[in-house]
């Protein structure tokens, strides 16, 4: 159970496949963001029809809504969202400390108050594994604290924190379905970063989270500290580089070992009317595209743009009506998926590290905005 | 071309062929409304899962918002929403009336101001037909003018009017691949709408529409008035009983001899989380259906019922997750074409007549609201 191949390695670059009770995951991949237990506006149908092989959702969205017991007794999360594939739950760590207002953190644990209707509910280590046995992903992680990253005091206390409740974590887990993996912590700081990878590392769990980066520090001080962490870690296990990130972030990501990215960015683009283009992120708003009888990316083999135009993607966004939102959900998720494909065919064929400079050349474009994009 | 062949009949019942460039239209049909061009939260491929044959558009929203003129540039509405069965079409006219503050009717057409920014347009029968012959769809609507059922003297000026824009309609019809279809109005007064009936059935359209109705009568108006209108009307053009309707509505006109419906009816119940079930109407918001395992309607085959329970379906209305919408408008749509299949099969088998009444207290149902609807 839970066995991590590597089945191509370019210098630190690998390919792998992680054996999960829902099936194979080959890495690297890219899961697409389920928060509510639906990735938004999609459905299961649609994330097939893109190959996505991981989808992650949320501890904390789903114990308050609609409860992780209910979910339990739906039959679980693959059930009651009917995704049948490997899922992976986040702690609910992030959640507590980044939407609610009000949280007082201790070391058994933290108070917080519910963002939806400010109701009180504390999380201690044991009960975020109790919620993520209840919800029943294949992957599933340790609770952990998220420091501001340029707080190297802070990030010291939080670290020390995260490893007390890995253990924790480790001794509540009862079931041996889900794979519980261990998370650094440790901000910017190299040596807190080394002692944080050292630790996790020696807990022997099935893969290794990298927790609190993508919060505010500058690339440089993400990819320092993934140069720093990736050295300490087993080669054998997968590293799932969290709510990381952009094309670009996962291009340089994986080119330091990174095996699993997850992150609401294509979803949320689409929310905001924007496409990942071969010119750049678009703003299919955009009076340019008002009778572009193109598809956002001639050469993408998605639904979306096998099937409409640029002009009734941007009918549609002028007229409100819901249909873009999933057009465009479908097309930038499938956008970072087929990023992820092109990568792991470089990996088998040994190219991958010689590929980055145009990878990160193509995908740089779409960091900016492209033409007619005015958000 | 247009050729409808009525192949069963029961009494007034019956069911028919009509054939149009994008394909047979298999009658009694019930057409969803995809108003802007898109029939709300939906795909093409949703439309097709489902069955459905015949969309209906709306042209005051689509020269509104993108203009006809563009969606003729992107290959007509066919090619522009990637719908390539038949369409339909209204006349703008209804919109006009019910949906613009301000508008200023004369013999020779409307004066009104666009719901959306307040500008100025005026239609006349020339202008709809030209609108809907850049829309492109396989059956047009003449223009005309809807009067309050209850105003006998308004519903005879605006029945005349009618008249003479019908006639206009059709001198101002310019494509041979598109079947117009004459208004019957009148209001609920017999003598007017067996004038209208006979009028309208000398035009010899190839399909014929009764307007005028379900816009604020009693059902007993609105069945008299068929039964006036449906005697007048040639056996060998399709009837379409516009804007109607609800299920009941649907099964009783199908019983006076229509051949053709459309309604908003079941996109809108999805967005206010309705759903069509055996139980009667349902509100999926209910925390009655919290811990709800079985599908909405456990006889349906849509995609919704064959793949989620009720509980997932409320957890995402509660969580304001637009899967739901979307979910519920393929039930929905989905349960009025279950309907209408099987009202074929009795119409073939000759048993629709004696079906009425089954069928009516099975949906009558359905009109009030089911156990846990407290909208």
């Amino acid at each position: 159970m839970f066995e991590f191949t590597v089945t191509a390695k370019n210098s630190r670059t690998r390919s792998g496949i992680f054996s999960t009770m829902h099936g194979d995951l080959v890495t690297p991949v890219f899961a697409p963001v389920g928060t509510q237990a639906t990735v938004k506006t999609l459905t299961p149908e649609h994330l097939k029809d893109i190959n996505a092989s991981l989808v992650l959702s949320n501890t904390y969205h789903l114990y308050l809504r609609p409860g992780d017991e209910l979910v339990r007794d739906m039959g679980g999360l693959h059930k009651f969202m009917q995704w049948h594939k490997p899922m992976l739950t986040d702690s609910g760590g992030f959640q507590v400390f980044s939407l609610s207002d009000t949280r007082k953190i201790d070391d058994d644990g933290v108070t917080f108050k519910s963002h939806i209707d400010g109701s009180m509910h504390r999380f201690t280590p044991e009960k975020s594994i109790a919620i993520q046995e209840n919800l029943g992903a294949d992957i599933i992680m340790a609770f952990d604290e998220c420091s501001d990253p340029n707080d190297s005091a802070y990030s010291e206390i939080a670290m020390y924190r995260t490893h007390r409740w890995a253990e924790r974590c480790l001794r509540a887990k009862t079931r041996r379905d889900q794979a519980l993996f261990g998370i650094v912590q440790g901000g910017v700081n190299p040596t807190l970063r080394e002692e944080s990878a050292k630790f996790i590392a020696a807990l022997d769990t099935p893969g290794i989270a990298i927790g609190g980066l993508s919060v505010g520090e500058t690339k440089e001080e993400m990819h320092a500290t993934l140069d720093v962490v990736m050295l300490l870690l087993p080669e054998d296990k997968p590293r799932y580089l969290m709510g990381v990130g952009t094309p670009e972030d996962i291009i340089n990501g994986v080119a330091r070992g990174i095996d699993i990215f997850d992150c609401v960015l294509p979803t949320r683009l689409a929310r905001h009317h924007s496409a990942f283009a071969p010119e750049g992120r678009l703003n299919m708003m955009n009076a340019t595209f008002a009778r572009d009888e193109h598809p956002i990316d001639e050469t993408c083999d998605c639904y979306t743009c096998r099937t409409f135009t640029r002009a009734y993607i941007r009918h549609l966004i002028i007229a409100k009506e819901l249909l873009a939102g999933t057009l465009l959900s479908i097309h930038n998720l499938r956008a970072l998926i087929r990023l992820m494909e092109g990568i792991r065919a470089y990996i088998a064929d040994g190219s991958y590290e010689s590929r980055v400079p145009e990878l990160l050349s193509k995908w740089s474009n779409n960091a900016k905005r492209g033409m007619g994009n005015r958000e």
